[in-house]
């Protein structure tokens, strides 16, 4: 099983972000030598790894060069080439996910197109080249409409509510000759907003978490509810339609599946082929936590149990609030929360940022989210968790 | 509380075994700066940290060389010049255990006085500084006795079963002269070994993990099962005791007490003033780990929940097999094992050398143990578990 030689592999990450900073936490039981791709020497994973090579995900010059050092080659985010991918398998490196299903997920005008095709629920769509296409679409399908950027959005930045026509003429002429390769979809009334993360390896094998319910302000995902309250027959249709997905876009490694309940049935919402923002909760409440999973997964490992380890999980994000302040400053007192996991990734703080999280564990969802909370709060001055009922 | 500054504080830690290395983990989500004084560039927490300094734990020139860059300093081992330890306290830097806790700790003769003395239970005891004193001490408690070197034992390195007076007389022919400091005990018939950790911070604050029972084999903990399976008084004796123990010597940070059960009743054996074999349980198996305990103890943050988050935990030492097999070989095969926690100290294999462990949950004691005892099994090709009943 294990291809890598004699001792521990070398998994290159490309990005240093949150993300690979975490991976990095889970690659050190493993033994595990994770290299870093940073574009900053102070990005959050190169402050802690030792292994860092400075370089550019968008360089196909940089990448190669990364990749040369490391068994397999693997991502904290999907703003790279896939192109430039596609030619490091080309020359025999290994990718996980590989290009094709990098592609994929950071196109959402091919990932709405592919899963229409396969029969998986998306909303009505189609990729917009003009305002014609815009007034086309809402006539179609009524006002308002969704207007999307191809590629790069991410935590609501690219995504547009157009209330009607009006609105959609002048969208197009603030943003039209942007190049955002944008889509236009129907809007969708969210009952809620579920996520399913998926691990699978390059042979097939998959495995599910339970589906969490994700909780968005302003775009953005402020909490996460393990998990998801919702009834167990849509739960298992959620699992499958994620391990669906991955199959279908062959991907290795962590996947998440975003999705919107709406009129008791699912629609997807958005994929990301990497561990995710709605998996934060599975270093506390799962067995094997979404980062070794996906160093699982990438190294052809075999896979961990998915198990909930309790009964309730809940995950607050810290963003930084409008003082600027560093929840370090704050740390102390949040740890006097019982039970309160706090997760600072070391980012400079800026007003909306994603500088941390705090998972709480409890035998109710309510005990568990209202221990992230006040731990959360103080950490942020409670900036994060104001306007939630 | 956080009197470090307006940004992460900086811990330095002395020593950069797999204690430093999973201390290193726990301080990635704290935000904490871990700063390691490591002996060899390639020791277990050097290989994973980004901030380490090459220097010797016994040079009081290096001890204040790296200490001048740390908020506070504590340790990884008890391999350290006490004095020297003292003479940085004088200047002004803030050591956590502070040096008389150490010295306490790194010297049998004087534990066992200082914890005679204020009355808690230890076996009887002498130092010893000629054979004559073995054959007296013999006379006076019987055979076998106990002969123990001072300073340095650890892992059953350092102890002597002395059968009868013939076998002291030849112990002190081929150990006199060498300078162990020894001292003799009694001979405890030993019903089992368990271990209480304790966490205290600066001003007094303590909170301690129920006990958990050490199964050693030559002297080495191989397995660790939590909680002891002993009595509900018996383990609130024996936290009290810990906890006793800990104000007693002024611990900062982790402590971990061990002590026999005979005849029903405790005694103890040893303390180590630092995260300790008996504790690598916590990572899973507690609301709060000891490594992110100690973290918090010795910045004198609020000290975390000590609660088990499962019925049952196991943890079976990974001891390198003859062969000098690296675990890191088996390790897919291991963890195929399910609920398999593997930790490996990417340490050089060695026959005997702690290369690792693994920890299950479980339900039962059973059922924690035999996953533990699996997955180590195919990391070590079955040396570590074989002769356990």
């Amino acid at each position: 099983m294990d291809t890598f030689g004699p001792s521990a592999p070398t998994v290159g990450i490309v990005g240093a972000g949150q993300l690979a900073r975490m991976t990095y936490q889970a690659a050190i039981p493993l033994g595990v030598r994770l290299r870093v791709l940073a574009e900053r020497a102070d990005d959050s994973a190169a402050r802690v790894a030792t292994d860092v090579t400075l370089g550019s995900a968008r360089s196909g010059h940089d990448l190669a060069a990364f990749a040369a050092g490391c068994d397999v080659l693997t991502f904290d985010h999907e703003l790279v080439d896939a192109a430039a991918l596609a030619a490091l398998e080309v020359a025999g490196r290994i990718v996980r996910p590989g290009a094709a299903a990098v592609a994929v997920a950071q196109d959402k005008r091919r990932q709405r197109a592919e899963f229409a095709r396969l029969g998986f629920p998306v909303p009505a769509h189609r990729p917009v080249a003009g305002g014609a296409d815009l007034l086309e679409f809402g006539a179609a399908h009524g006002w308002p409409a969704v207007a999307k950027v191809g590629r790069g959005g991410y935590d609501g930045r690219g995504v547009w509510i157009l209330a009607d026509p009006a609105a959609a003429v002048a969208w197009w002429a603030a943003h039209g000759a942007l190049g955002l390769e944008p889509l236009v979809e129907a809007w969708v009334p969210i009952e809620r907003e579920i996520a399913v993360l998926v691990a699978r390896r390059p042979g097939g094998e998959t495995v599910c978490y339970p589906p969490v319910e994700t909780i968005q302000r302003d775009g953005i995902c402020r909490e996460l509810l393990a998990p998801a309250p919702i009834p167990a027959t849509l739960a298992r249709e959620a699992e499958g339609l994620a391990t669906g997905v991955a199959a279908a876009v062959g991907a290795v490694g962590m996947l998440a599946v975003e999705l919107f309940v709406t009129g008791g049935r699912l629609v997807i919402n958005e994929i990301a082929a990497r561990p995710h923002n709605a998996g934060h909760h599975t270093i506390e409440g799962s067995v094997t936590s979404q980062f070794a999973q996906h160093l699982r997964a990438v190294l052809d490992w075999p896979l961990g149990a998915t198990a909930p380890t309790t009964p309730s999980a809940a995950t607050v994000n810290l963003l930084g609030g409008p003082d600027g302040a560093d929840p370090t400053q704050r740390l102390p007192a949040a740890l006097a929360v019982p039970g309160a996991h706090v997760h600072l990734y070391a980012k400079a703080a800026r007003p909306g940022r994603k500088l941390g999280h705090v998972t709480a564990l409890g035998p109710t969802p309510d005990e568990a989210r209202a221990r992230a909370r006040r731990a959360a709060a103080l950490l942020t001055g409670g900036a994060s968790v104001e306007g939630f009922g």
